[in-house]
């Protein structure tokens, strides 16, 4: 397979406003304050749902690593899997230093990377609720431990500390874990024929080969990915050996959910549809398309396409959101896609956008960039409050306070962001996301330079080849590129059209330009000293329909512009949102405002809107001709709401 | 408050065919069916969800009786209110000898009312989980324990028992349990001040005070509906001096359930609305309204009135179903009526059958026999099946295969009904509503006669005075009445004129007639020897809406005719069902199918339908002119739905 990289590290920079004011927040707030929450100095509530597991106000999370570095003493706190909080945090101030060197920063992560040393046993092995509280336990309840997850983050951590400060201790630490689990895991004699509950280990050992060469880890991470349900009840006689009492779980009811749920029914390759926890689905998926391009098995990457395709063709909201239901966090079927019990939880778009990424890195198809975009512009982007100190775990595409209140199946749907979750798996997965967004903009193949988003940057590349990209995107469409070539090197520059701008202008040199799209990229051969292209994408509005296979969006339409995917919300509008009706060739009128939530475009869509029904009257009446007024709907970008008053919020309008 | 009573026992006649139908069923298949099941002689096989408790094949509902009774050897086995299955059994046999004289059958109940009295405690308790394997914790956990509303069905039983076989055994029995709850309940010194966790017992003391006219046991029932919520702790009080742990509870997962799901947070007259599981609700409503006619209690009377008017005006499905979550199997909040996770339990709307019937009691107003029409013609009725072997405890307004299936969130949804249920609280609920049906077609208060169903009967009343009511209802409106008043008593005769019917043309003795609504009924002041009414109401087919402060039947439209809502099915039309389009002003045509579900009206709705994406399109595109064809729907009514092939229905359809 031809295969793409991304440029080195440190090459791209982003200068997109937009782009910045998120990865600067990133560094002045949600680094600090998740750093303030993680050393339990915060003060915090953590929601009640979802996932809370009874947690108080303390994350504990450093406090397990102190406890196991034999600094303080007691009992682990949280989840078995509370150490992945503060190695995601690592990761994301590791790639913060690129964009925004911080020593004081840098002082805590390097004194972290030696507490996390010290916290290490001597054979490698670091999960701290296993050391301080059930060392004896290690690896043998694989489907709840969640042990290979949550060194696989630190991997991660690791690998991305190590590309951007040169620690090479924290390199270290990372491949004395892999070291352990090599020795631990496979199918010579003497090693445990399994796997871990959660995938995330076969991205990370990728990672770690990335950096290292050392085939060993990628070997190991092809193991995992292919010896996954070769024995579906794996997990049930681990636990059977470890003692069934439901009073030894580590995570109260995680049995009950079926083989699906873990990925662990089938093999792999054998599985049509994705099924189960959407997040283990989605880093799965990860690792296989990392592992199919360094190896070339077929298999993997067959499976890599079949469920992309089933996702993003079937179980994808139009804000990029997966997850269908609440139970197990989970992928639900084919076209089933409903709005207000949702689940499409943020860690689960930040996982949709590794998935892209390394699908970029094998294909050269606009569809994965389009996907990346949905969902660095919708899904993704509004886990996180606009002041950084907010999340959503549950990204829904209905809400309404009284119902999330009022009817138990809607209780997981929070209509404002939390301080904090019990497992706050969500927060710092975005955070590493958006402080590495300079990774996600370009790959190349030494032929052929690709430029996937539309994120302002300045990018430097082999050859003396300088790329730079200016815009006002995801406001304006209007994308001008300088190329700067002093060697007059011959390559081929492509640049992706997005499947939502059907039309679009191009100037090379101030010249119009038509140029074929090929699999959603034009591509241009480039040999002069310096070029300039100007790209005009569609940036009208667009009122949206999903197919109709989907019942919950028949009769309702969406509005998109560029990538942007709006919502109706409270705050603008008079409730119930219900009642307003949008046609599907509604007028629309677009004004950027940049007082409104630290500048957004705001669309005004022409509507009508029946009159509220009296609370006395009779429930059920003969149809009549009912009262309308012709009105407005006013519509701010999804990943924008629930930053100002509680209140409802809908994405699909009735039609 | 005027007062209202029911025509003596067997004084009226069923004569309609549509009910005879379902009456004989009772008698020929529900009965001997259900027989079978609780002496474990069935081979069926228990449905997994709602409420299976991990049953398998067997109900053992008679063998607890028999090793109570000392008859049999063994545990118990079922859920702690596992009697009541027969109890709720004997009391639809009692009735069913009014119309169907059984001799086979009565030899069956009398035995049981022997093993039932030899079951019963010297004190009078009676409760087979207790007696057999926690003598000790009698009347200690009533949150959970069932023992009162087990002891409440018995007493309900008992009543219909003697007063249809004047079995004085099955009498004593009943006032003997009563006097052992009167001693051990109330707020003397000594005694429990408490109540169960489902209320019952109130309408069963009610009903053994009807026929004992013994005032203590009214007193009892008064008591336990004034006492209730005073201490919101009391349950929780008890659970800490039973032994607080969870592996003593009876029920697992009952403890969670918040004080408004037991009706237990505060006392009733505060509580504004409904809150919590439906059935508990309508019984409780039900004992309320006895007791508030009896003792002219305005707090209670006023909380019948509230509840009624909270329920009916804002929820409850337009077939009559309530309890819109299967989250306790309750109410969520006003105007909140999902139709794909509704759960609409069968017993809830034979529940609010009761309560509307006791209302009936009190005033004589149409809404409430409109709201019985409504269950008897579709949500109560729906719970069986046309063979009346298989019984739905669920009831939805929409399904499809797939959702139940793929959708954890709707895994209570059944699409077709089961053989039994863990918890068989429904298929003999609603034998004993059709089989005493007879019983809800009259008031009377000595000066008034009211007719309030068009079900056919032929009713005898004091003073030698005969009304018969011929019909082919529900499928015409043509209702004929002759009445016999030999004696040229003077009286007051009304007619309901139901909410359905806006218009209707009347002739008394071939006359026209034109009289005036009052409160939903036509009085005619009759003294002379002979009369007929010739009623002509409005059968014309109605397309309905919602009041428009429920979001889920916004852009939706249902159809109906007289009381019967009909449903489109997919064993009639092409799914999936959604991509139909119902205008409000569509024309429909209206036939009878005598061989179609046992005879049933048949609408054929003129409508449009999308014609159906591809599997392979994208799942989001600009919204376009759809193509549509002009096509019809053809519906069925609701209760008959699901008696043939596994598929989609639906109730509200896309206008």
């Amino acid at each position: 397979m031809q295969v793409y990289t991304a440029p080195k590290l440190n090459k791209v920079k982003v200068t997109s406003d937009f782009w910045k004011r998120y990865r600067e927040l990133v560094v002045k707030e949600v680094l600090p304050y998740q750093w303030k929450v993680m050393n339990d100095e915060a003060n915090i509530s953590i929601a009640e749902d979802p996932q809370n597991n009874g947690q108080d106000k303390n994350s504990h999370a450093v406090a397990n690593l102190k406890i196991a570095a034999g600094e303080m003493k007691g009992h682990h706190y949280g989840f078995p899997f509370q150490d992945t909080d503060v190695y995601k945090w690592l990761e994301a101030a590791a790639y913060s230093f690129g964009y925004h060197p911080n020593p004081d920063l840098k002082k805590i992560t390097d004194n972290l990377i030696d507490l996390i040393a010290k916290a290490q046993d001597d054979d490698g092995y670091l999960s701290t609720y296993f050391q301080i509280d059930a060392p004896e336990r290690k690896f043998k309840r694989l489907q709840q431990s969640h042990e290979l997850y949550t060194m696989g983050h630190y991997i991660e951590a690791g690998v991305a500390y190590y590309n951007a400060t040169g620690n090479e201790k924290a390199l270290d630490i990372a491949k004395r874990m892999a070291d352990c689990i090599d020795r631990n895991f496979g199918l010579e004699e003497g090693k445990i024929p399994g796997y871990d509950g959660h995938p995330e280990i076969e991205l990370a050992l990728s990672r770690l080969y990335e950096v290292t060469q050392d085939k060993k880890y990628l070997d190991l991470a092809h193991y995992f990915l292919t010896q996954r349900g070769q024995d579906p009840a794996f997990f049930e006689k681990q636990i059977k050996k470890d003692g069934d009492s439901v009073d030894r779980d580590l995570i109260p009811g995680m049995r009950d959910f079926p083989r699906e749920y873990y990925l662990a029914a089938e093999p792999i390759k054998d599985q049509k549809v994705p099924h189960g926890h959407a997040v283990r689905v989605v880093y799965l998926c990860t690792g296989m398309a990392y592992v199919a391009r360094y190896t070339g098995d077929k298999d993997l990457l067959e499976a890599c396409d079949r469920f992309w395709n089933d996702i993003v063709k079937r179980q994808m909201y139009i804000t990029g959101n997966i997850g269908q239901t609440t139970t197990g966090e989970a992928f639900t079927y084919d076209y089933d896609l409903p709005n207000d019990t949702d689940y499409g939880e943020t860690c689960a778009s930040v996982g949709m956008s590794f998935f892209a990424r390394q699908m970029l890195n094998i294909h050269a198809k606009g569809e994965y960039a389009d996907v990346l975009e949905k969902e660095l512009f919708n899904g993704a982007l509004s886990g996180m409050s606009l002041d950084g100190k907010h999340f959503f775990y549950v990204n829904p595409l209905e809400a309404d306070p009284a119902a999330s209140k009022g009817n138990p199946g809607k209780s997981h749907v929070l209509t404002h962001r939390a301080d904090w979750f019990g497992c706050a798996c969500c927060p710092a997965n975005l955070a590493r996301l958006i402080a590495s967004v300079d990774q996600y903009l370009y790959t190349e193949n030494g032929e052929t330079i690709l430029s996937h988003q539309f994120i302002a940057n300045e990018a430097e590349f082999d050859d003396g080849i300088k790329i730079s990209q200016t815009n006002h995107f995801p406001w304006s469409g209007d994308i001008h590129y300088e190329i700067q070539n002093p060697n007059k090197a011959s390559f081929k520059f492509g640049v992706r059209i997005p499947s939502w701008s059907a039309n679009y202008d191009l100037k090379v040199n101030g010249e119009n330009k038509t140029l074929p799209v090929k699999d959603g990229f034009i591509y241009l051969d480039v040999d002069s000293q310096s070029l300039t292209l100007d790209l005009k994408l569609d940036m009208s509005t667009k009122i949206m329909r999903a197919n109709n296979r989907v019942s919950h969006d028949f009769g309702k339409v969406a509005v998109q512009r560029g990538p942007v995917v709006y919502a109706a919300e409270q705050a603008d509008n008079q409730v119930p949102l219900w009642l307003y009706q949008v046609a599907p060739d509604a007028k629309t009128d677009y004004h950027f405002d940049e007082k409104l939530l630290d500048g957004v475009g705001v669309i005004k869509v022409d509507a009508k809107r029946e009159k509220l029904d009296s609370d006395e009257a009779n429930l059920y009446t003969e149809a009549k001709p009912v009262e309308t007024e012709t009105t407005e709907l006013t519509m701010i970008p999804y990943y924008a709401w629930a930053n100002r008053e509680n209140g409802q919020m809908r994405v699909w309008l009735n039609e």
